[in-house]
């Protein structure tokens, strides 16, 4: 038989099930924002965790909270980020309040178990209180955005990790397709030869340049605006918790964190966030192209992608490029998250971003989705092979190949030789230009190194 | 202790838990596709299991499938559209192959579910096989989005409804507040008078455009590729079953389905999802229009959104537009998911959209959270009350309510009365016009009747 | 030598050169909004001076404007839909304002040449003013968004009309390419045979669709808010004034318009529009994906498209896919148009939408672009050349034809006689199936006629 | 009288006018792409003339081209640059080719320019040619990535210097304002109090980061391929032209410009044009914000935006917040742009990025609209005045100002006094607290000083 506790707030009052750590105001937010969308994230949960952390170390220093009580609401802290009440926040993504309902779980959930440690009944807040003891010298609108912005530091720093991996992994085939000569196609139309290697190369560059961006990202979120409470001016927060809670913040997360110049800037305006997301956004789009080229390659037969699974429930042996597919839709999802969170940072007003809950959720998204991406994406690129006769057979036929010959023949005499070609049967262009020219010529003009080699020597 | 039973595709083989329904196709995709990512909705689900069981139906009475055979994988579809293997379904929204493993899931379930019940166990195919009789003269391309437009169907209908009743709550209090005048504002402006009534009656008729455009919608997703199989071009399929199979459907469904003319081109071409998504946007524009507006009469304090819960953790007796925020965001997800549907139409390659998957998810995703959002508001609208003493003291004050004057007393010595009343102070407008004109004309003039008549009589 | 004359209004007075129409609020605006974008689109000055001419009229017959002014406001709005006066609307499509200052040109423009065919000089108001004679009854808030769906429809029939031709440009290399057999793809995999006369059908079932929901989307637009004037409640205008204007709109421009039921409504709310670009969205959609669909079958050498241009500075005799590349280009700007269009309408406020005038650029210069290109891409399919030897070439290796066979042989002796093929070398697997099973059983299943019927006949 | 020269390429011949100084080449691309759209942006003529300038040097250089041609080509480059022939570029932004066409106009007119000073007539390409000499060791592919990113840095850099004097401005208001008390508002609900010129602050800081992050674009833009020729492989161009051009380059333009470290992968991916656009992205998206907080705080009457022109047709006095409309339309066509260069980018294939030019075209006009639109909000900045009585008024009124007491009497009390003064009429909350903390109390909390520190003193 379930039991219930009493718990009241300014609306009124509530019956709240005994066993759960929750209280009246997440309940409350739980039934007005029942969408059945996805839950919040629980990097947010544990960055906030880290937060409210720092804020009652710095508290408790400062002697704005017994010890006896600090080291209750750290314990639930500590608890928290070790995932253990993780079943606790049941609020979803979507829902209105700027995030005061997300901070209210939290504030709820280690208030009543700081109170359970202490000997206490949940929702005794007279033990703790989950505003005047854990919230204490907070607002949603610092403790928040701060949490936004750890929370996507860490997982910067492992999608940063995961496409340096991609990028080995195309440097690695790279080498592997040196020697592969190949027609190169612009503008889907073939175009003047190349090596395979090099076209792995040029994946590795765009990735490589994902890699220093989402690098580089992470500084535009470590400026926080923690200590500016309401609005970022600071008020009822004392002038030495705001100096020292950020230093206990840099401890607690070994983030390089630190306090805005203007807090109130800081706390106004959620631009970093869209340049953030312009950035995940860019990368993405270097999936997508990326992921499109290797099916098309694959299709032409030059490469061979790994069978994940079979393709059709009609079609015998048909194997399709389906991590490619799921790859283009997640760039895809990227962008649409990237609409959401510029919308939610362009829509807001005055002193605060209202609209903080949709664009935190789609920036964890997209980072979540793109971590996963990128790891999945680098066991498929170490199992592709490469047909080596079929990139021959395209090349040898290629009418643009006598582009690689301009330097040696002019540009007269190879319009009079494809002339010719074309009037005859039965012969591949390079066989045919091999019996003109002489087989070593074509060979070493042809071969890999010279096709390479940035330039020709005279 | 868990027991295994061995499955072989043409990729290998695998062990799957003697205790689960779905087959090594499946295993396969849930391991490819493992992104963290939202489960397929089930909707569609439910939908595929109808499509299925029409197929089975139709083959039977056509002699394809033998009756012990078809009525087992019958029974199947029945009790996976009554919810009963909803834990069988594990697949992520976010995948490859155009659905065909979600199509696969649905055959290895039914054909395993169909096997139990005839006896036999789980994973002996020559009972009942997944492809061979589930998905006997099918194919993904032709099942996969037939049931999303049934999917989609039904819950446009829902929709639909959930509109209605936000209408008639807008015009509920249309005529509460029917005799509350106040100003009108245009650019963020005060403009010329009007009645809250009309304020509400503008909400109303663009709800009420949303009612007749998701009703329409439906025609356009009732032309359906069933029995096209792969392309269309209803290959291995029998000609009396591509005949039979649509009534079967929408006997089943109760729909007034019907096959395309041209059913390579339903298969090849999007879109219709598109379309319908496109009218979905117009509504999420709608809703975040009239929601932001809410929340501005809200802060005029001419009207007063009801309380649903405290508004901050640090300003005592803050109550926020909670549910207008929440509005907001939903019609900005709204239209982020239309951006997906384009994209997956727009991307797709030659005879079917191999993005069906993120296309079905973003679509019912949509289709969800409107619903429900549409229900929510309703509740909100209802209990929302007129401060009628603000609306009056704006409207006093207002310079533009002398264009209410303009018939009566003409452009210049209209002119004239504001620049008199410029230079006065401590009186309102109205007062000094009464003092001017008349109580009883400006009592006319300005009376809700006058105000809501469309144009003045002479 | 340039010559002025002297203009006032309520933020100063100005020097106009004598020789220009427009006035000083034309003037402040070209000022204000000159960010060097694109001007006005003529459509709307056109529409504007239709909507003028309707008032006019009106206001003369019901005795509200004496019958030489109003004959010379009417005589000056024929010149300008005549074209006469077309430099002189010189704003900047980007403005703010609503389009007050579009509406002001025109009534600028309109008085001062009525003043001058009254024998005036430019700029004496008395004799005909812009605001009290030209504007009379009027509000930029009633006439700007009138004259949007005016302009709209005018060139939604035009696209209509081209959207026809292209389906029947389309269905003439149905008929054209019947009998050339190929293989389809889905996935960018080789799938089951059809006919290059089918997947041209497809193409021309997806722009059939997209005729058709043009065509509907016209009723969206005949329900205009004239009359209403600055927030829908007809303030200033008479009764009869607001009944009379519609008729002599709708013989004015031909068009079956018809007043809102509710005016503030229709006022307050931009939806249609958003309706009406989403399936300008839709179709775009469309013209995206297929011509992708062209380069790719260009690619694969099955189709030849028209040569257009040489494609290369550098590569000998390269031609590109350029029509197609617009295309692609073209149909993405009509998505990146409904952004804006959702955006102006969702980001609105209260009784007006104040974002109209990027709206209806954005509108009507999707309008334009989809009219030339419909008509562009006709001539382009016209000329498109089939490669029958190339379709058989692929048609002829692919392994996925077996699956024409499977209602004749059956599942399993379909995979032994794949496996037996593979072992071999030299022959392809039409030949090789014609040894097995007879020449004449494949020709016929094989067999346009087959490959085309929906279903096969036992 | 018309006179004509006749040209020829690989599809035909056609009739020049002889005064015009493009060919063929041209000509057919002006008629292939006549979509009525915007022209190509000058800044891309400019900078490709720059480009091909330093081409002729280093070709003349090394002995590729004798000097009297390239002397006449230089010339001819330094002469477009000076904008002498900018009548002579009216190809159509959208278009397909990936800049051929461009390219080919610039060759075109630099030949026949040339050819006329050397004496010949336009058309006599034996003296000198438009690829062979103009284009020599060039391709489209190399040349015009280059040209756009060169007009893409000089536009950066102004905007840079536009956005330095908008937050110069700002910051002048938020001295200007810093004594002005006023009430806070988060998520459109009354919150702390702040001062005006923290208000003005907060946005000063936005446009600073605005100003860093265009600031750092410049260094992704750097990295050209120049030298690549088609593919990025530097094929037909000899290994010391490669290394030279990018220094010849260097001089020209007195940029940092340096050539990629893999030229194939700077030549296939368009990445570092999506993550500038996100940057602007961001950048507009705090326009956006900006000016509809600037609006709101001009409806509540706390500031007064300047009077730009006449708001109404019909509400005499009526001024409206254009410029801040305006604006906002901007901003969302610079999203509306980053769209497109998204959808350009990652829709692109294999060796080139074949929709450039729409990128080109998107990119420019988002910096061309950002550098007007941020100098002319700088002048109107300028021109706000504060109304710092109906700023006292909303402050001393609400309710939320207790909680700048928290620190001194603690919540408790303060929700003791709250309750109390709910119960009185006819006083604000100031004067009642001023009654029972005291007068000096009151002041010294509520003062700028106290409100604008950051935290509370003990």
């Amino acid at each position: 038989m379930f039991t219930y506790r009493h718990e009241e707030d300014l609306i009124g009052c509530m019956n709240i099930p005994t066993n759960i750590y929750w209280g009246i105001h997440t309940e409350r937010a739980k039934r007005n924002f029942d969408f059945g969308f996805a839950k919040v994230n629980m990097a947010i949960i544990f960055a906030l965790a880290m937060v409210k952390k720092a804020c009652t170390i710095t508290n408790y220093e400062l002697g704005f909270l017994e010890e006896k009580k600090a080291k209750a609401i750290i314990t639930a802290c500590d608890e928290i980020m070790e995932g253990k009440f993780s079943d606790q926040f049941p609020l979803d993504a979507l829902q209105g309040g700027a995030g005061t309902s997300i901070n209210m779980n939290l504030n709820e959930v280690i208030a009543n178990r700081a109170i359970e440690t202490l000997g206490g009944l949940k929702g005794n807040y007279n033990l703790v209180h989950p505003l005047h003891d854990v919230n204490l010298h907070q607002s949603t609108n610092d403790v928040f955005p701060t949490a936004i912005k750890i929370a996507a530091i860490f997982k910067l720093r492992e999608l940063s990790e995961a496409i340096a991996r991609l990028q080995g992994a195309f440097q690695k085939k790279e080498k592997e397709f040196a020697g592969i000569v190949k027609i190169g196609r612009t503008e889907l139309q073939e175009a003047v030869p190349l090596t395979l290697g090099t076209e792995f190369a040029a994946f590795a560059e765009a990735i490589a340049r994902d890699r220093w961006r989402t690098f580089k990202c992470e500084e535009r979120l470590r400026v926080v605006n923690l200590g500016g409470t309401a609005i970022g001016t600071g008020l009822t927060a004392p002038k030495e918790y705001i100096f020292l809670v950020i230093e206990k913040l840099r401890e607690i997360t070994g983030l390089g964190l630190c306090r805005g110049e203007n807090v109130p800037g800081e706390t106004a305006n959620a631009d970093p966030f869209v340049e953030v997301s312009g950035i995940l956004k860019a990368h993405a789009s270097n999936l997508v192209k990326i992921n499109n080229d290797l099916r098309l390659l694959n299709l032409f037969g030059e490469i061979m992608l790994p069978a994940l699974q079979s393709g059709s429930s009609i079609m015998p042996g048909k194997i399709n490029p389906v991590l490619c597919e799921a790859a283009i839709q997640i760039g895809l999802k990227v962008m649409a998250n990237d609409f959401l969170i510029t919308e939610a940072t362009s829509r807001s007003t005055l002193q605060i971003c209202e609209f903080l809950p949709i664009l935190a959720h789609a920036l964890l998204e997209s980072l979540d989705l793109l971590i996963i991406l990128n790891q999945k994406v680098v066991a498929y690129i170490n199992n592709i092979n490469a047909n080596e006769e079929k990139c021959q057979e395209y090349f040898n036929k290629s009418l643009t190949l006598i582009t690689a010959f301009l330097p040696l023949i002019g540009y007269k005499q190879a319009e009079a030789l494809v002339k010719e070609f074309l009037n005859l049967k039965g012969v591949d262009l390079k066989e045919f230009l091999s019996q003109r020219l002489g087989e070593n010529v074509v060979k070493d003009i042809l071969s890999p190194y010279k096709l390479t080699a940035l330039g020709y020597r005279q």
